[in-house]
């Protein structure tokens, strides 16, 4: 395996980049050291998490978003993007690959686009780490825009939407009280609503849904962000996090079809607006700061246990579970024996 | 508040299960103290988890299942059963309470089942560590039937379905790609598995899908074992978690129209099946002893967690992010400096 070259990746060559995507998706210390290498010449890059449930044609959408990002005029010259796209499939059943070869179809010949899937499970150290490492690669490589897309609704998609300047929350008519109830969970961090497959019946009724669960966030604002000092406070698995409150961004709701490349337009603007309020209201430089911080934490997170995992006593941790088992000890009075 | 009455829980009082419940869930001392008290009465309940996509008729599968398991005869006593739904809504919207009071409603005035909801976000300690808690409770409480239901696929779910005996996961036909995508996620933990709403068109070919998916797995269940000794070796976040193979367990395919109650009867045959396969084949155990591991690394990861923040200087902390910020280090970097 030849070496893998960092200013080649600033360069924008695209084989070492991929390989470089590789080597942390494995975990290898040359994917560490890309990573160190390539952290400095990160942060000009326009993330955007694009998330919803399964069924929003949300896919279609940032294929749609992605071209007509790519078609502006002379005066503007096109950003260069790259997507991210997280697949919960399993690494057996090769789902990720699929979805990559549908994607490259539609966007194929266009060098300024790159794409790369990254399956949820299977890859070692955790999806939003590595998500986050293939961010700073990707934007040291020159992309102006990182879409970081997600199957899905659940911790991990949370999660990911906290590496993003600003998320976009897809949703669609019709998609039953499953797709309601998940839909609740990401709404709080949606800073752009889309109500895709807005030509179904029910899409009117979809996005007054929204504004009505919306206003209710809104509402109750001060208690979220108490939650999030709450969780800063006493929650060891949510260490730090705070939810950034943004007085003067109001959450819009619009409404695409992407199959037919309606709306698609209005979503830019969106996504452009909510970057100039980001950059003039100073909360870019805070979401940068948490973005941060939440790396370097989920990153001490895993050292922390790998660390104490090599100074373990197999044997003595093997008679601790044996006691556990035959629940002569609790739970909570072996992890204390152990550490 | 009055104090809660360990042996009470035991003698299966409702209150003092419920505060015990909610003790947990809020991360007191008291519903650690409460956990420890009661997990050498635990280890006698079958922990059934059941998972499956949004859409897929999930939940009036399981109440159907309730019903008909708590319908048998004389000579077969009707077993208590617990149910622990794990809903992936805000705290803040209110999503977990509706499913509750939509379940209450079915299941009403059968003082041999207890419902509980646990909302997957803004609980202190992580949703699998929660439920592993909640079942050791219900467990010593004389439930012997505990089903741990979730809503959606992602690494919750995989996470809970590790502390289950059986898994079910449930499946529908004429989902779209996003859902087909996430099934094959959860595939793999499937002890059992349901195509529902199998009045539907498209029922067969989603049950000839499923079977074709399942086959590609236990044709590379080798590989799949590898990956597991791997993780053990390597991932941090994964450590010890090594998927238990059942030689001798075929995985059965069931269809079912939970609205009409149809095939409901052989789901329980099949879950019963398991358990039997379970008990015969020795799995049980070993199955019980991964649940405990587990458990206990996930309660030793927080408590690591935990130590770092307490002896972390804050000064210094902030130091090294205003750095990290400005790209003078690196994330790797500053991880090492602060540990």
């Amino acid at each position: 395996m030849p070496q893998i070259d960092p200013d080649a990746i600033r360069q924008g060559d695209r084989l070492n980049l991929s390989r470089a995507l590789t080597a942390v998706e494995n975990g290898t210390p040359e994917g560490q050291k890309l990573e160190s290498a390539l952290f400095p010449y990160s942060g000009h890059a326009h993330l955007i998490g694009m998330t919803g449930a399964p069924g929003t044609g949300k896919s279609t959408l940032v294929n749609q978003l992605v071209k007509l990002l790519r078609q502006t005029n002379d005066e503007n010259p096109a950003p260069k993007i790259a997507i991210i796209a997280v697949d919960p499939t399993s690494p057996f059943t090769g789902g990720a690959l699929l979805g990559d070869r549908i994607r490259m179809q539609a966007l194929a010949g266009d060098k300024g686009v790159f794409i790369r899937s990254m399956a949820s499970r299977g890859t070692l150290g955790g999806i939003a780490q590595n998500t986050a490492a293939f961010a700073t690669i990707l934007d040291s490589a020159g992309f102006d825009i990182i879409l970081v897309e997600t199957i899905g609704a659940g911790q991990a998609e949370v999660e990911i939407s906290r590496l993003a300047h600003t998320v976009v929350v897809v949703d669609a008519p019709g998609l039953g009280d499953g797709i309601q109830a998940i839909k609740a969970g990401i709404l709080e961090i949606a800073d752009i609503l889309v109500v895709n497959k807005a030509d179904r019946p029910g899409a009117d009724n979809t996005a007054n849904t929204l504004q009505a669960m919306l206003e209710m966030g809104q509402n109750s604002q001060g208690k979220l962000f108490t939650l999030g000092k709450h969780l800063r406070d006493d929650l060891p698995g949510e260490a730090f996090y705070v939810p950034i409150e943004q007085p003067g961004w109001k959450t819009p709701i619009l409404k695409t079809i992407a199959s037919e490349g309606k709306g698609v337009e209005g979503l830019i603007n969106a996504i452009q607006c909510h970057r100039s309020f980001l950059v003039t209201s100073c909360l870019w430089e805070q979401k940068e700061t948490q973005r941060l911080r939440y790396a370097l934490e989920a990153l001490i997170k895993d050292k922390l246990v790998h660390r104490w995992q090599q100074n373990l006593d197999e044997d003595k941790f093997e008679s601790v579970i044996a006691d556990l088992i035959q629940r002569k000890i609790s739970p909570i009075d072996a992890a204390s024996e152990l550490m």
